[in-house]
């Protein structure tokens, strides 16, 4: 049984004018995300940016839910937090989950509204989860999706979510939910 | 092939203490799930809360993005907020809904995290979606769920979205992306 780790990489991304920038890290995209993850068997969410300022958001934000009154209020929510990590990069994502998977062969995917050549199919995925050892890291872009040269480095690149016609602009954070759906949903 | 609708309630449901309430309409809520709805191929999102305020900030919102900047800086957006509609009761939904498809059957399907006696697997739904003429509107609960005695009006009670273990607490923006996918995704 392989392993699945989820990022969330705020930078460098694309803005509607493809210029390379930095997005925010929000308040949902932490929560719908965390609780996906936990729902899906997910070891470890990271949500990557390189700012320290905006790392000190997401951990005040996540500090609510994991100590105190918001523990208290809402232990599922803690629950969901406890899988959260913050990293500056996807290099140092990658290294992290080296580390805690020694011996193993780690591979990312790459996840885009966009279509790019050589994609996997879900079922391609879903079936290498399910029969080998190996650990998969799938990538979530925000702002309108990871840069072209991000997204030739990954190992895979997942083909983009399509319903019934031809829009597929859904938030990262349906994304996230949908394509975990895919990978391990009952 | 059917046709597929969804409603967002706000009340009556659940509070953390089983409490009959009605929570707020809020920005993102609409936003996902009008994405997802326009992505799937579903006809009109509802929008149910029965307070007039609620429904003038819906509007306030989905306004900013129909009309003038908003429309002209994203119109992926303008797009997907054509089919959301607002409704101050699931009657008045079922109702509009009826009026829309002379002669058709219309049929409600409750979700809940919940599990429920008689329930209808996502597969057996999405096959009548697709061999049928009838109508189905996909009812999702906000807070803690929808009241009992309003899941058991409905027609049919989907499963509750199971992933990988027993942790079923996703967000209702995720939850429905999720159930457009199983129910009409490729």
């Amino acid at each position: 049984m392989g392993e699945l780790y989820v990022a969330l990489i705020h930078a460098p991304v694309y803005n509607k004018n493809m210029e390379q920038i930095a997005t925010s890290i929000t308040n949902l995209d932490i929560h719908d995300i965390a609780r996906a993850a936990i729902t899906y068997g997910v070891n470890a969410y990271y949500v990557v940016h390189p700012g320290q300022a905006q790392q000190d958001l997401a951990k005040r934000i996540m500090g609510f839910w994991r100590e105190g009154y918001g523990a208290e209020y809402n232990p599922n929510r803690y629950e969901a937090f406890e899988r959260v990590r913050l990293a500056s990069t996807r290099e140092e994502v990658i290294t992290a989950i080296k580390n805690d998977n020694p011996g193993k062969r780690v591979f990312t995917a790459a996840t885009d509204a966009r279509l790019y050549p050589n994609t996997i199919a879900y079922t391609d995925l879903r079936s290498r989860l399910e029969n080998t050892d190996d650990v998969f890291v799938v990538l979530f872009g925000t702002g309108w999706g990871m840069i072209q040269e991000e997204m030739e480095k990954a190992d895979f690149i997942l083909q983009p979510v399509y319903g019934y016609g031809e829009y597929n602009h859904l938030s990262v954070r349906s994304a996230a939910a949908i394509i975990l759906d895919r990978l391990r949903g009952h």
